[in-house]
């Protein structure tokens, strides 16, 4: 492996163990837990993350592409497996919606108050932006799109919240209902 | 005007002028300001509400009502309009959700930091219980009733977010959309 690639695996290596780390304590995690976990000195992190701050912007930062790789992953198994149709995107963005682990919903409900800071705000906007554009792009009527798309980011939300959630059936329910209108 | 009744009146102008303060000012408004509004002396509004926080506590619990009373409103119009139909309560969930003002926006951002004190956060979960057995008992299929429901919730938060929000257009194709999927 070339040399050159080390700085970067170590910045994945720390990336993954403060993801950890936040799943296991929360967004009040300790520096030294993720050199620790990543087995990287403290000095090794901070040459990568200078504050606390930097690398949980930097960890919301990867969820966010991190996000969208895998909804591009999710449109090409659709497409491959039913063809490149009409509602191919929203399907995927459903099947993202409902496939989300609950070891990310820990994750994102521990940085959630993140989201004020400009660069994550900026990345935010952006994903929505592009959310919104491929959303139209689909082939559906636009108002059946957003339907749908604000309706997956609504259960998103809502189960990520301390009110009521769906149950387990409730969800298989509207999961079918939202997928008969992407058809 | 019987004399008993008097200090209800006196609460309720003080919601009152606290809701206009809050929609000028937000969240930092101060006592002093909200008592001139009401025509309340200082004394008289510290007897209602001994501090700001239990005044916009009071305040966002009356809007939590509010809503209730709208939405039981707005059902009783689609339903002297059009009969008491399958879809009707989500009819009339999806007119409040597109109508709500622009006043009541900035209202509820400068509010919303309230939600995780536990008072508030019991009339929350009242509500969105209350939401998702009157979706489920509106007739429909239970996926396509929380699908709507979903898909106004997710409309609601998204324009009273900092995120990117659909065009006057595209609101009134998702508007349509949710509308025929409720017949």
């Amino acid at each position: 492996m070339p040399r050159s690639r080390q700085p970067d695996l170590t910045r994945t290596a720390l990336l993954q163990a403060a993801r950890q780390v936040v799943q296991d304590q929360g967004a009040a995690l300790s520096l030294d837990a993720v050199a620790r976990a990543a087995g990287v000195s403290k000095g090794g992190l901070l040459h990568h993350f200078p504050s606390k701050d930097m690398l949980l912007q930097a960890l919301a930062l990867a969820l966010v592409e991190q996000f969208r790789e895998e909804l591009d992953a999710a449109y090409a198994r659709e497409c491959a497996d039913h063809g490149q149709r009409p509602g191919a995107w929203l399907r995927a963005y459903i099947t993202l919606t409902f496939e989300d682990s609950e070891k990310d919903m820990a994750l994102h409900r521990a940085l959630a108050p993140l989201t004020e800071q400009p660069t994550l705000m900026q990345a935010l906007t952006d994903a929505q932006t592009f959310l919104l554009d491929q959303a139209e792009a689909d082939g559906l009527s636009p108002g059946v799109a957003h339907a749908v798309r604000l309706a997956c980011d609504g259960y998103w939300l809502a189960e990520r919240s301390d009110q009521p959630r769906l149950s387990a059936v409730q969800a298989q329910h509207l999961r079918e209902a939202l997928t008969a209108w992407t058809r």
